[in-house]
């Protein structure tokens, strides 16, 4: 795409309102939109994050199973009332309409999906059952100060898997825990599994993903060796110890957030909806039911926070709007311009998602605008790249340069 | 994809309170499964079908210059105030936030893209911008009848232009009529552009997109020459009359269904926003704006109203769930099951969508629910199948039949 057409330009000032880092470079790169605290608009070049993010979520529930829906945001209460989260969940929004019914918009949905079960989930032979969809959440939130990590509105991937014993709800669980692993490492972010209390409605354990960063909520201890790690909040163990768990490791100590859990729901919503299934026996069975959340607009904010330095924002290539940046520094030559263009199409032909600065203004001024927006590879086309015959390459991560022809480029970008 | 693992079965029976076709086919196929009058969740084959036009919605938006974006959809009420909607609209949802903020769910989203279109267009240098979005909407209707055509929650494409100058606005009002007709025609339908009143907000004409079809809510006259279409209820002519526009053509009478609809909205909007931009003599003007939206959930309860027969669903290539459905006949003879896996393999393999019914039930059965799906393409694998070497294939839409190889399949799908 050529940046000229772009509706969002930069902007040198993050809104004095705007206390997170994620939403101030995020503001400032043009890739979301304040409406108010807690609730953001995303536009062209965060609604490319956030479809990569979806691609990589959404690749991993499908391979472990998943089968995608979408369910309805808006909400009759009556399902709300019968699970008791009517009245006891706080954040629950409560819209009155016109023909006196009272809806909500879902922030979360065991109250439409286990009806949605019990509809087709006669026998023990159809199950287990995971449905999973990608999709907008809301929460009446006090305050809403993270950027698009805590919001009053976010997109979130739920999944819902239904099971016949707990033998099959804990393999599930296994298989989702490492699917989890490979979407935060396949999104550039290092995340650990930590155990935790399994919230509102179990007393069971659960599951809680947390990213190494400095800039977490969290702090968390790890072991250096096997995937032992625990808030520690529920632990009395100190940074510098041996791991109990392994033996072999030692305790390190870290900031972190959170970026998903898994909670084994029990049979909660099954006995609330009166949902049961006919077992191998002939008998009627409540089936054990397992909740698993990804924040993916979450996701991108932690990204952000992770990965960003002085300078901007820093996509890993997997998750970032465009691969490859090409800034064209304006010159008299009207050779820069034709040679940048045909960079772009060649690039662009060859598969690679391209941003072109072909932007009538100043160099410094293009250099400090690609650096905040992070597109992973910068390739600067000017008077001296023509003479070199060779295209400038500056990777955003490292600040590593190289200099390659067009032929090497598509060779190395397309590898 | 088998069968056996889908989540949804097929019902026999419509559900009671259900009177519109398109849900009563829709939930018996296991498409869609109803929350509350005018709520539906779209379960796998649902949320496929609403995929595939999507798919077709965007290219086309995208081949016009729009570029897409994710807005929010809970929205504070200050802008909503500020446009007069909050009091005139009765549609419009409000809730009251633990915060005292008031808010509400879009109806329509002009109070959020108008200040984005503020933040970022400065001068006529930066117009015309098309800005569009695929997403949930919410409107406190008294009552929803249709099933998925007319919803309390719906999805749909909308998008908003930004125009210096009438003659610009009109040359892009023209290219989106264009790429809506061409929406239509790749969804299988025949529409007609009537012009209309402009809506609430303007006393301008507009389009409305009209499929044809016996199930519509509207009768139109159109010509058989040109492209002159009116809705009966703005004009005096009569069918059978000469065409007035062409003078050559003649008019017809027909039941029509509103899939569409473009606005000029003209300076209402920038003008309550105080959004002016520079022109080209150095002073401040308003953008004349326009909104194009296309139900994409009503679109796809009109194909079904449209195009499905007294046996089931009659889906159009481009926007069915699966292009073959391979309906292997239970046999004592192991090699039906091992002759089904192996076509399922290959056509899934050559890039063919497949659903594989796989499961142990009658044929009549299987060809009842084949039927009720509506599947372009039905492949009986069957013992006699296998002793004539060639699969029986049984076009949904004709109820044409042939027999074909795996070869000449794969060639004949893959064309």
């Amino acid at each position: 795409m050529k940046q000229s057409q772009l509706v969002t330009k930069t902007r040198r000032e993050a809104p004095k309102d705007e206390v997170s880092k994620n939403a101030q470079l995020l503001v400032r790169a043009g890739y979301v939109h304040k409406e108010m605290a807690g609730v953001y608009s995303y536009l062209p070049l965060g609604r490319l994050v956030l479809e990569k993010i979806e691609g990589i979520v959404r690749e991993e529930m499908n391979r472990i199973g998943g089968q995608e829906v979408r369910m309805a945001t808006l909400h009759p209460s009556e399902p709300w009332k019968q699970t008791g989260a009517w009245d006891n969940v706080d954040v629950v929004f409560k819209i009155q309409s016109r023909t006196e019914k009272e809806y909500t918009v879902g922030q979360s949905e065991e109250e439409i999906v286990t009806p949605i079960a019990k509809e087709y989930i006669e026998s023990y032979k159809d199950l287990p059952v995971a449905i999973y969809q990608i999709g907008q959440k809301y929460r009446d939130e006090l305050r809403a100060k993270s950027g698009i990590m805590r919001g009053r509105e976010f997109t979130m991937k739920d999944m819902y898997s239904f099971h016949e014993t707990q033998e099959d709800f804990d393999r599930f669980y296994q298989l989702a825990k490492e699917a989890y692993l490979r979407v935060y490492e396949r999104a550039g972010l290092v995340a650990k599994a930590t155990e935790a209390s399994g919230g509102a409605f179990t007393t069971k354990l659960s599951y809680e993903f947390m990213v190494l960063t400095d800039a977490g909520e969290d702090d968390i201890l790890y072991c250096d060796q096997c995937s032992y790690c625990a808030n520690v909040e529920i632990t009395d163990e100190q940074e510098g110890q041996s791991c109990t768990r392994c033996g072999a490791g030692t305790l390190s100590r870290a900031k972190a957030s959170e970026v998903g859990n898994i909670f084994d729901l029990g049979t909660k919503y099954a006995k609330d909806f009166n949902f049961t299934f006919k077992n191998k026996e002939g008998g009627e069975q409540h089936p054990i039911m397992g909740c698993f959340g990804i924040g993916i607009t979450r996701l991108m904010g932690v990204i952000v926070e992770a990965l960003s330095d002085e300078k901007g924002i820093v996509w890993p290539e997997s998750v970032a709007p465009f691969h490859v940046h090409i800034v064209e520094i304006p010159s008299e030559s009207a050779d820069v311009h034709a040679e940048a263009g045909e960079l772009y199409r060649e690039l662009t032909e060859a598969g690679v998602e391209v941003l072109w600065d072909d932007r009538d203004v100043r160099a410094g001024e293009k250099f400090a605008d690609s650096d905040l927006m992070g597109i992973p590879l910068r390739i600067v086309v000017s008077e001296k790249t023509l003479t070199a015959g060779k295209f400038e390459c500056v990777e955003r991560e490292s600040g590593h340069t190289s200099h390659k022809s067009i032929s090497e480029l598509i060779g190395h970008l397309t590898a």
